[in-house]
């Protein structure tokens, strides 16, 4: 496995790798690997020659007051576990190979990432499709891997990827949940052991709406005041939204859409969560 | 020569051809070709395996009451002079291939985009970098080629591929002239004989301004006030803008720079033009 921090190098190993033919599949990380991160390797080992996982706390897609400097570096303990899941190439840029003092250029996807997540954090989004557009340029993949946890932002990748002619394919993952049913984040490890308990609502309050969904007696307006109220009258929940939506758009769920996605942001004492189900209504 | 409008069909061709081992080299135009765009193709010839142009008047690059929709169309005479200068590639694609309804993507350089002709035209370089980075990842170049005429785009354009590290070397052509010092534009066309005649002033300004600077007898300060008096002293100028720029960011010139740059906007008649020369003061 190879561990390489400079952005041209990485991008002349990969375009030769490309170039001999190799299919490429890349997993953009923030590091702070678990599980979740890891069923992305492994659906990449399964489908490319070549595995490249990123490892970057990218500044730039937290607001001044999130939690970029406390967010966990793990970066020995991700190499172990890259090597564990047979990765070939991890990409490790420091902030000061990837953004020049001299950067002037964003990449901007404009309705999708008005809401929810982006009404919460409003410079977020432009910070991931930034830095995944550089990563899709110095990586070269053939598809790339996200996690269904972080809903909106693989839609928002997929309109990028879509609206730029990226020639990458998104695949995304399926949210891997600790045993007691919380989904895998790097930030679950910010949360005391009351916290914990506290925050597997998030989870207990969507089951139960996907539960109502799938019985077939209520709107998505019900499935969303349901949705509300289980959050709001949850012990050391802060919600910060609940709602549920077209899971192809985000627009307000209607009676034509094929999927709709329940999607929960809340903080847990100071730890912000989110969390999501995608379901039909039958 | 193949003559494509379809995006994918163009990028997989092209991907194909990439994967026997064939280097790329794309000449982005909006069509109307003349011999300055002649001279980007052969450049194009000279350096690599197969040559891509895309002819595509992009309408995100205009602004409302611009010259969108006179703008000239001769696809089958530019498809003659494709033909004649050996491109293998044409990729001519409609509005609609290019943006579907649902688009919500752009590609934005801030500062270096706030000046000059992106203060006489304030929308027109979020079209062009937009543009530029879907034809960059339709045509996967390993070269792209732009003429010094639009010397703001050609830097702003090496500004996005630095800073998305896009893996293209932009390639920047000498400004083509007419036998009379008009530098070749699609727009000199809407020119009467008589505005043609008065629009002479504009080379005619810049070749004095730059054997005044190579005389080492005046500050870059001087060279633009005589830039200007020459130029809204001419008879038919309507003189936009006449400056003097460090070539390498735009910035105000100063005694540090390497290189300057003299760059004028002007409208003959109804007609926009723009010119510069590359300089150094002794």
């Amino acid at each position: 496995m190879d561990v390489i921090a400079s952005p041209k190098q990485t991008q002349d190993q990969i375009r030769k790798l490309r170039g001999s033919g190799e299919s490429i599949g890349v997993v953009p990380t923030m590091g702070a690997l678990h599980a979740g991160h890891l069923s992305l390797v492994e659906a990449a080992r399964a489908q490319c020659d070549i595995v490249v996982v990123t490892i970057f706390v990218n500044p730039t897609q937290f607001a001044p007051g999130e939690d970029f400097e406390q967010y966990p570096r793990t970066l020995e303990a991700d190499l172990k576990l890259c090597r564990q899941s047979q990765a070939d190439i991890v990409f490790t840029p420091s902030a000061d190979e990837m953004y020049s003092v001299n950067s002037q250029t964003s990449v901007v996807v404009s309705k999708m990432t008005q809401i929810l997540e982006g009404a919460s954090r409003p410079t977020h989004f432009d910070g991931v499709t930034t830095i995944v557009a550089k990563l899709f340029n110095i990586t070269s993949p053939d598809r790339a891997y996200f996690g269904q946890k972080d809903f909106q932002q693989q839609l928002v990748i997929r309109r990028m990827v879509t609206d730029l002619d990226f020639p990458v394919e998104v695949v995304t993952c399926p949210i891997i949940r600790d045993s007691d049913g919380l989904a895998m984040s790097s930030r679950n490890r910010y949360l005391s052991t009351t916290e914990r308990q506290q925050a597997l609502a998030i989870n207990q309050s969507l089951e139960e709406t996907e539960q109502l969904a799938t019985s077939g007696k209520h709107t998505a307006a019900e499935l969303q005041t349901r949705l509300n109220d289980l959050l709001i009258t949850a012990d050391g929940i802060d919600l910060d939204y609940a709602t549920i939506a077209d899971a192809a758009t985000l627009l307000p769920a209607n009676s034509d859409c094929e999927e709709l996605v329940a999607m929960v942001a809340a903080r847990v004492g100071t730890t912000r969560l989110i969390d999501n189900r995608v379901f039909q209504i039958r």
